[in-house]
């Protein structure tokens, strides 16, 4: 039994029934050539027999509550396969349509606790003859940073390799791969932090954490307006996805001498103003979007455990015109990089404005609904491997990100890039985003916008 | 807003992540001759497009927590029929075998307490055309039988009759139905008694409560040993069911001088012998079984509201012989009217030896594991119609109750009668009984075992 990092348990400590607090990615594969209509039921069968688990993938909370505010990983001795790793099925006509809605629902239910955090559909019954896979691990093992990058790990740019692990699997042989634990109580380690964060979590502390945080505030570079995504949340979730080629950003880039990243800002800009339009809720001041950064060097590092950093970008939704609102996300971003400083990136989330209400709901009343967010929506970017990827000869076309939403960020985007392509992912609350798949619509407006503008 | 009745708040204050409170029912249907591929998606939309939501369907509890021990309901106005009714498929080969595997896991995930109380799910992909609904009530707006009579009422004896509801309406005309909640208020009226109700709910008041119990145990007609059955469960479930032909019960009834009740009991009790032994763990002394009396007069009556009372049953399960076996519970069954008493059913059914757990556990560590249960298991048996239903043309083919899981029971049995069939539906703890389906198996070899011993 090992002691959670605070960060770790900070998101086991905070998840209610209408925060869940979990990660997840669709990802949408070809079979190899000359499969027959039972390879997935194959597959998952041979799957099955590989035990070879990720120790990360072996813990679960010792306790399912926690305890004098802390809580410890145990590994799971009884650790059921079969109920983490489930057959799934699309009704028919089996659309993306149809993947997207069983996605939402799945990405709706919390985990079980009395279990390791993670859960992956293998999905059939795709009309075009593809499967999807749909990933879903707590934030507590693993933020969405890690989940991507655990997932890209057991994939190949071989699209003859067979010797993929199973998506729970690693490509390390098990005497070099992380013990699960010491290496993730960095926070731990550095004393006088974590007893900041501790004093983040503790209820009764919530209001000093919060008066901190006010004082904080004042210092940031942007005020957001009040928004329709700026409220609180259910448990339920919509998701939507879709790609775009990259060469397509790549040209709008480089025809505005700005990066990709911004394109991307610039999509979401766009989606976001017509998506307000449509509900006659556009503010007149620009929606900001705060915009994890990984402070962990890419790709070959460990993937589990939590360090995000965060800075916060003038999203220029109140300009109509599609060049300007590029040059304002240009300038904010390039200007931008304060990081929240002596907040760690995740308590400036959790503690921002609006997202205080989990744990101190019952002595603020009227909190979330009265005060201005620090931002309106978080927007992430995580770059990906630039080759075609396979799974056991299986080729991915696209791995989109299903994201957190807590109490007053009702909208999360998350985009990743694939091969040649830009993934987005669109994690909603049911209720309080309607239609959320118009923004799919959106997005390739604004994409078709900047580039009449630009190019 | 209003007060709810304590015997419908209990089920919402009890309620953990390991003790869903939902009850399930699995319906077979063989579509109407004559429908295309498209029958179920199109039958969806067609459905969802009658919002006459009976009322009870239409409540939410108002506070998604217990405040001071009192919950009260809300109409929820802003009611999602499209999250409440899904459409699902089967992975191949669509056996009835995935079916039970999705309904396992589906059985296994809380409501969500910021809606309406319940889901029901159109699932197509059964490789013998027919298709299932299978449908998820929270035990606070109805018991097992209310749930099972409510689905019953949406059906119809006449094969071409096309004006059946949805499975959320009702066959009454609007003006003539219930009310939601004040005929749910008995036990509210009468006030000693739902004081007594409310010191069972409150964690401070369940040690005085226990002692009541305790003192009461002592008088009661039969001790039960203890089992595997009989641990504290985690929230996953396995489901299991399968029809037998009523006519078999019918023979051996006949032959024996039993009731067809009897020998549904014997075929349980010979299953559960039989699935003992395989895991070397059948008790010297025999498992007592607890069967819930409806209070309520059957069919005409209103269709919410939790009245249920209990006796205890010897099973007879150390007795090697079918003969000997179906003996004891008719004599058992014959001589046991005797209902827990002062206790209402259901805080005899919480408070019983092993049930006190769910919210006193801190308190009394160990209570669970090491005192001796006042029965084993709970086995139900609801009579519904003899005659073949409908639903709009659809023939119901099977009905299979899924029931709710406490500490100290992790198995449980519920029947059924649809047509010509006895419907039995078996809810196990996913961890705590493995191999759940071989109890099919059992009870056939037991029906078998006894045919051969009176006919």
């Amino acid at each position: 039994m090992q002691l959670m990092p605070v960060t770790d348990s900070m998101f086991l400590a905070l998840e209610t029934r209408e925060h869940p607090m979990h990660v997840g990615g669709l990802a949408l594969f070809t079979p190899p050539p000359d499969t027959g209509p039972d390879y997935l039921k194959s597959l998952r069968k041979e799957l099955l027999t590989d035990s070879d688990v990720r120790d990360v993938f072996r813990l679960r909370p010792a306790t399912p509550l926690s305890t004098r505010g802390f809580l410890s990983w145990v590994e799971d001795t009884e650790l059921d396969l079969d109920y983490h790793f489930r057959h799934s099925a699309l009704p028919r006509p089996g659309r993306v349509r149809e993947l997207l809605e069983v996605t939402s629902r799945w990405h709706s239910t919390p985990l079980d606790r009395h279990r390791p955090l993670w859960e992956i559909h293998l999905v059939e019954g795709l009309a075009d003859g593809r499967f999807a896979v749909y990933t879903k691990v707590h934030h507590a093992l693993m933020d969405g940073v890690s989940a991507l990058r655990h997932l890209q790990s057991v994939l190949t740019d071989d699209p003859d390799a067979r010797d993929c692990p199973p998506f729970w699997g690693s490509r390390e042989p098990r005497r070099n791969r992380e013990r699960p634990g010491p290496h993730l109580s960095t926070w731990l380690r550095n004393g006088r932090r974590a007893l900041e964060e501790l004093a983040g979590m503790a209820p009764l502390a919530a209001r000093v954490a919060r008066e901190a945080f006010r004082e904080h505030r004042l210092t940031l570079p942007l005020r957001a307006p009040r928004t329709m995504f700026n409220v609180p949340v259910g448990g339920a979730r919509r998701f939507a996805a879709q790609s775009w080629e990259l060469e397509r950003l790549g040209a709008v880039a480089s025809a505005a001498g700005v990066s990709r990243n911004d394109v991307a800002l610039a999509m979401c800009s766009a989606a976001l103003r017509a998506y307000l339009l449509d509900h006659d809720a556009l503010p007149d001041v620009p929606l900001v979007a705060m915009v994890p950064v990984s402070l962990r060097p890419r790709v070959s590092e460990a993937t589990t455990g939590n360090r995000t950093g965060a800075l916060l970008c003038d999203l220029g939704t109140h300009l109509p015109d599609p060049a300007d609102r590029l040059a304002v996300i240009r300038r904010s971003m390039a200007n931008g990089k304060r990081l929240f400083g002596d907040l760690s990136p995740w308590q400036a989330l959790l503690l921002s404005a609006l997202n205080v209400a989990p744990f101190a709901a019952a002595p603020l009343p009227g909190y979330v609904t009265h005060t201005r967010p620090a931002f309106n929506i978080v927007i992430s970017n995580v770059p990906g491997p630039r080759s075609h990827l396979y799974w056991n000869g299986a080729r991915l076309d696209g791995l989109y990100p299903a994201s957190v939403l807590l109490d007053g960020l009702a909208l999360n985007i998350t985009m990743t890039t694939s091969g040649d392509t830009l993934d987005i992912g669109i994690t909603g609350c049911r209720r309080r985003v309607p239609h959320l798949q118009r923004l799919l619509a959106h997005l390739e407006d604004g994409l078709k916008s900047l580039e009449h503008a630009v190019l």
